[in-house]
């Protein structure tokens, strides 16, 4: 399989669930601005809507789309654990997956991290922040992960919330997501990704201020 | 099972899944502006988001997001066959989903049909449409469904496209698109659920204005 990423966006969760199961993929960076990949393939030819992740299967199917990745991936390596078998926490892991794709990410992330949104737009997304991260913080108060045990919704959601400090949306208003945020981040698949995508990050970065 | 809905809300896709399968629920209606059931009750002691759709099981668990409930009901009655059993065919169904649910559903229509959100806000929300649509567009060029058979993903973008209108977005510019609502407009599960609701969201509309 290959994984389509660019540093420290939410294909980081993809990086992050094939580290817990211990899997091995081919990774191929693109470059977001550029929209082509480090061997110099033209991303919009493999996704016309330009985003990342993308995964190319051993088949050479590409599946796009962050939660049906993740659960494509979850499905692929099952010994993982990552997706619950019992079909009611399948669903409420399908609802976490929704949530944080729909509410925090395109609701609340994107706008308030993209450079070229105007303040009324980032306005609009900070208005939406406290509903959201205010329910979350309700149910992380009394629940160790999203949905059971630890899994994909958990992945999915480390990786937004570590762009909080760049979208000006500080934890500490919502104590639990916090705790939660600390906890989950010390696993070792989840800490290894973070740290190797932030590295890419941060050399991609340099790179462009030359 | 009971599904809360409001008429002409994304719920109006589990309404659908519903008729499709020739199944029978409790249908329960919340007011989007009181966010009261039809019964008197807080909707958000339901679902903490005061969004609709919820669906709550027959063991009782309250299960919320579109793409989630969607699947659920499509995995209740697999007889009605409006999920894949195949691996990638269902993953491939789940990334429709969330693109419906991400990029038009929350990107596009939620500020479009918001009545609070500003011009720059709909300004940002309508540049984000030609890239969604077109990908759409080019898509059911040479695909009858969204993906393999009819199904989910199917349902949730009739429900969305009914927005347009409303929202501002003329469909004209985009012909495959228009012309796939006409004929998935013509099943009657779809064109059943949309009249019921569309009467219900008229009605609801007038009692507003007195």
């Amino acid at each position: 399989m290959e994984l389509f990423f660019s540093p420290m966006a939410c294909s980081l969760a993809s990086r992050t669930a094939i580290y817990e199961a211990g899997a091995t993929v081919q990774f191929s960076m693109v470059h977001s601005k550029t929209k082509r990949t480090d061997d110099g393939r033209d991303y919009w030819q493999i996704n016309p809507m330009g985003q990342v992740p993308a995964l190319r299967t051993d088949d050479g199917d590409v599946l796009t789309e962050n939660a049906a990745v993740l659960q494509f991936l979850a499905e692929t390596w099952p010994q993982a654990g990552l997706l619950p078998d019992d079909r009611v926490a399948r669903a409420r892991v399908r609802q976490w997956l929704g949530f944080i794709g729909t509410e925090l990410h395109k609701a609340v992330f994107v706008p308030l991290l993209d450079a070229h949104a105007p303040a009324e737009v980032k306005a609009y997304a900070r208005e939406k922040a406290a509903l959201r991260l205010g329910v979350l913080d309700a149910h992380l108060r009394d629940h160790a992960h999203l949905a059971g045990d630890y899994g994909i919704a958990d992945i999915y959601l480390t990786v937004v919330l570590n762009w909080a400090p760049y979208a000006g949306v500080d934890l500490a208003a919502w104590p639990a997501v916090q705790a939660w945020q600390r906890r989950i981040g010390q696993r070792p698949a989840v800490a290894r990704a973070l740290q190797e995508e932030y590295a890419m990050f941060q050399d991609e970065q340099r790179r462009r201020v030359r």
